[in-house]
């Protein structure tokens, strides 16, 4: 028979995307739309980058190694180094984005049936590769009431079975925003060296911290360096999600092997993705600064602007560029169509991500809502005060 | 523990990448090696693709749609008319290269334990694959001394079992590069309608026909669309392997809904590749004329070179750019090891792919050889050469 597959059928479709057949509608009839239901910054990918690009000048776009060219890992290495992280060119594999590495990590170290801890809300992809891999995750709760902070290590201990093979964090937390503390993440590496498993860190947020906190790398943690793989990527740090150039990272020497088999079956990382990649590494401190600023202006926008609605509240997070809020509504998912398909102040609406995606465990955070702070405060003002007057109208409002 | 997968370690090594390190020694003594191991063609990529990247102005790299861009899927449907395939936009799904869209195919009509027919010889990576994505090959032995033709239904009707869910094959073939006739496409059709199968097909190598023969493409066969998974790329089309670019294209929505789940997953294929690809759509008919006269000198070359030398024999296949040889040798592994670690002719040797990888089926190919002609016609003269005088000497001749 013609079958689709059942891990076809079980891909979840993404929270994110399945809102925008009402966006398009919304835009048909003439309504601006503000959207903040996804993870693409609106900053400009730094010039370097671009120009690498622009000026190579290679004959034949050739296939690359499969673990990505060596002068992007050695360059990798470089900055690793800027972040007290020692690592070499043979311990990093690079992936057509954060995406296939994360994959290629899933697949080198659990089979179908294995299972992986992962505290939620989480990033929804994560259950799509996990189902691409067969593997069953197990989700920790954390609360909006404590800031979305690690759950107690008991949660952990309760989850754990002999299929479990690795717990998933990503610090900072998208979709909470959450930096987790060096005594959140040494919690974490007490479990997975009790129970020997890997502990996968997702840390592409890395370099969005605010407050004056300073992120605390898995790759920090003694006694662990076998247990750790790391995955990062360009897409958010240099504003380049469409390069696709994410990365593993890992001093486990059978893990590297086993993933670069998956890499060479799939023969290499995109050549142009690398290049840019590679410059944008040498993108000037100032950059950064500039870009933090602005993200710190949006963050507390966005956090102040929710906490004045009546009823709502959100907490503030010291890192990435997403925060979850709860909303006075019955249903965020409803709530989320609803803004596009019935609503509208001074002719705009906003686009926002029902967290209810990001949650594993059916009915959580049906009154949550994740908010991507990547348009311009201005903008983000205006969305807020559409959101105030939304909440207003809302027929489930609670 | 920290223990790696068991489909990790069913990961097969490529058969073209284990003899690098031979290789690599091989240099260092300063031997001259002739790569006729690897697909990567030495022909310059059209000149509009480059450019069409170098000139692109966006200040932010943003992700594409997860399929594609809307307008390379558009000029693929333009590509596709010239060839007299009729698709739409929504037809395609772009990967990051023909390997994440065959993943995808895979993925969205088979689940782990599952099982594909393929001819062998194949491409090795199809092995990769179908481990990663839990299914398993059955292989229908094909032979050197037809040529590598189909072979009979019976065949295949002989390892068709409840879990069969598709047939697997890449017209023209790699590694044979034997060429599909319409008569043996109808024979497929009539497989896969009468026991209700998926037919997909990798036709990357689609222009690289000879000997005046056109590509028959199984968007052809009538009364099969439901049935049809079309695999493409512009790797080999317009020599441009690194842009990592790719699609699936089937008429059947299931599938591609299902697709589209998986390439939503991780986000978007790579932005600049899908630049180049939608520019070199449209490189002038003059560009391939060149090429394909280039490419047939070369296979001339190849052949009768081969055929000249004392108990060796080539096919004469009319498409792709890859032959499969049978050499007067004890064991295509050992031989082609033995020509990078032993053995040098006027300080040059040549690195050839033992056609074993390419078999499912143990202890098959043995004395077989593949080898690209992606050098020019001067250098394989002389690879030819090489290999007639390692004939002469090499311990473990037959």
């Amino acid at each position: 028979m013609l079958n689709i597959s059942q891990k076809g059928k079980a891909m979840p479709e993404s929270p994110i995307r399945k809102l925008v057949p009402y966006a398009e509608a919304a835009r048909r009839k003439g309504i601006k739309i503000y959207p903040l239901n996804i993870g693409q910054p609106d900053i400009e990918t730094p010039e370097l980058a671009l120009n690498a690009v622009r000026n190579y000048d290679h004959l034949v776009i050739e296939y690359s190694h499969s673990a990505g060219m060596p002068s992007l890992r050695q360059k990798l290495v470089d900055y690793y180094k800027t972040v007290n992280i020692n690592l070499t060119a043979e311990e990093i594999i690079v992936g057509a984005g954060a995406s296939e590495a994360l994959l290629f990590a899933f697949q080198s170290i659990m089979d179908p049936g294995d299972e992986i801890i992962i505290p939620e809300p989480f990033y929804a992809n994560y259950n799509g590769f996990a189902i691409n891999a067969g593997i069953n995750v197990k989700p920790i709760f954390s609360s909006i009431d404590t800031g979305f902070a690690l759950p107690p290590m008991e949660d952990f201990e309760k989850e754990i079975t002999p299929k479990t093979k690795a717990i998933l964090v990503c610090n900072p937390n998208n979709p909470t925003g959450y930096l987790y503390s060096k005594e959140e993440l040494e919690t974490l590496r007490d479990i997975v060296k009790k129970h020997d498993l890997f502990l996968i860190a997702d840390e592409v947020y890395r370099e969005f911290t605010y407050d004056g906190r300073k992120h605390y790398s898995t790759m920090y943690l003694e006694g662990i360096s076998e247990n750790v793989i790391l995955i990062d990527s360009v897409s958010k740090r240099y504003s380049a999600c469409g390069v696709r150039i994410g990365w593993l990272a890992s001093k486990n020497k059978a893990v590297m092997a086993t993933a670069l088999k998956f890499a060479q079956a799939r023969l290499s990382p995109p050549t142009f993705g690398q290049v840019a990649a590679e410059a944008a590494v040498d993108t000037p401190a100032s950059y950064f600064e500039k870009v933090m600023a602005e993200y710190l202006e949006r963050r507390n926008t966005v956090v102040e602007g929710i906490n004045n609605i009546e009823d709502a509240f959100c907490p503030k997070p010291s890192g990435a560029f997403y925060v979850v809020a709860r909303l006075p509504v019955d249903d965020s998912d409803k709530f989320c169509q609803w803004l596009l398909e019935d609503f509208s102040y001074e002719n705009q609406t906003v686009m926002l991500a029902p967290a209810s995606g990001f949650y594993s465990t059916p009915d959580k955070g049906k009154n949550e809502v994740r908010i991507s702070y990547v348009l311009k405060a201005e903008d983000l003002k205006t969305s807020i005060k559409v959101l105030e007057e939304a909440l207003k109208v809302y027929p489930g409002r609670k």
